[in-house]
């Protein structure tokens, strides 16, 4: 399939590295003088990772994929279009008028938006019906999920030739019945990362502490199954209906401790301070090798069978 | 070492497994008729797991775990206790009550303790100062993490030992630096859950979907590393303080707007109905294979490298 890519940034040029590692000829259209460059290494150093997961080995046709500054000569022969530009409203109302021009009127237009609503990013759209969400979580050419979430004015048929083009990809669809902020992956982060930064700023747990209760502990079961069915374990042989009768209550009890902490200038301090002391010398770089090296595997062994 | 452990459910007997495993002397009290079959088949199929994680192959010396209904001779010679009886606040202060007159003074007593504070359980002791919590995450044999929490009357060179105890079973150790209801872990789980069962009562999501978030999508991620340095590589070469200042406020906004259900009859019946659709026919204990089989491949990856 011919896809354009609106935006070259993180998301999109793993986006790339995906979608043409499944044979796609792909557009990028990014205006920044070093988004060719740049967008190519990402798409060099993710090639191996993807052949590790798929355990085959393919050749990168760079003659596929294609750079532009250019939304028209982007889009030409598009027959999906995956926008990753900046999370603002007005710059995605601002592609989105300009790139209809340029497009069939039934060609799918996903965005990638973590922060913006569909019925908000689609509203001014001439052909509104074909916009929907389709939000993956970073780096997208390894995490498994992607959320798809309709607009008021998006036409259900397009969210199943979305998820027919995903699953394509070897991602897992999943889909909001709502449109909310977070969508639904993010709210659940969300909900982790604020109790995350409330024991850290009530001085009950240092930074590092947090991070291994989950990556020592709550983590390993979360990549194997999703909370209602590590409780549904919890209730024996009952299951589910014994947990929620037995144990509710003490969630609830816990439910009711959690913090509601603000992101202001001290705790944003206390946190940089800490994270400082708890991780000193780590590049970025070096750890994002470990941690795809690590996704790698797992999901490598979570091939064997789905829950 | 000789330790005692009291209370043979699912947590002690897979206390029991890991703690035979690494060569200890292990006294098990459970006044349950069943208690010695139930966790002589826990150790057996926890065996084979442990002997995987380790890369080894080892015996088990059934000679050195006895089975006992008589707290006192479960004590005799004891040199380490962990406690994993019920939940409530009575049954600790009558079983520690008990075994206090059995052990020397020094005996260090761990409590495997979920929902109860260590203050509240030591206040009666004769001993107090000797007891903390010491709580794992399930299943114990094989998550690595081991929480820490001293109470008001605990004596800081106890968690001390504590830490080295644990950390020859090759447990990962975090401790607490104040006791709040869930320690750390469960308070980070509990928030998690909690909008879980939000986004299900809400309608925003299935409970597949919900749980594909976090076992597709955030869960592998987890499984690598905690939150916080997650966020620091989500914030590019600036890293974390980079993260805060630019993504900080749409944290902010996902908080205001994540739920706070409560566990109702009607909430209760929704998740019990959806759970079933969701996944219909998965027996526990055919899951729990699975997902410590997952568990097993995750943890050998880890073994490479940690944060």
């Amino acid at each position: 399939m011919q896809v354009a890519l609106i935006g070259a940034g993180l998301i999109g040029a793993s986006w790339a590295a995906l979608m043409a590692f499944h044979g796609h000829d792909i557009a990028i259209f990014d205006p920044s003088p070093t988004a060719e460059d740049d967008t190519k290494n990402v798409i060099q150093s993710a090639w191996p990772d993807l052949e590790k997961l798929h355990e085959t080995t393919r050749p990168i046709h760079w003659e596929k994929i294609t750079f532009h500054t250019s939304l028209e000569t982007a889009c030409q022969n598009a027959e999906w279009v995956q926008e990753n530009t900046p999370d603002r409203l007005e710059v995605k109302h601002q592609i989105l008028s300009e790139i209809e021009n340029f497009l069939g009127s039934d060609v799918p237009i996903a965005s990638s938006t973590t922060a913006l609503m569909p019925s908000a990013i689609q509203r001014n759209m001439q052909h509104p019906e074909r916009f929907f969400v389709a939000h993956p979580l970073n780096p997208p050419h390894l995490i498994p999920l992607v959320e798809l979430v309709a607009g008021a004015l998006t036409d259900e048929r397009k969210l199943k030739e979305a998820r027919a083009f995903y699953e394509d990809l070897g991602k897992t669809v999943i889909v909001a019945k709502k449109e909310r902020i977070g969508h639904i992956a993010n709210r659940l982060n969300a909900a982790l990362y604020r109790e995350a930064v409330y024991l850290v700023s009530e001085g009950i747990a240092s930074i590092k502490d947090v991070d291994l209760a989950l990556s020592e502990g709550a983590g390993p079961r979360l990549a194997a199954m999703g909370p209602h069915l590590i409780y549904h374990l919890g209730g024996g042989e009952r299951g589910y209906a014994s947990y929620l009768d037995h144990l509710g209550p003490a969630q609830e009890n816990r439910w009711a401790d959690l913090g509601s902490p603000t992101l202001n200038t001290e705790t944003k301090h206390r946190l940089i301070e800490e994270f400082q002391i708890a991780y000193p010398d780590q590049k970025p770089e070096v750890l994002r090798q470990k941690r795809d090296q690590l996704l790698l595997d797992f999901l490598k062994a979570k091939n064997k069978f789905k829950f």
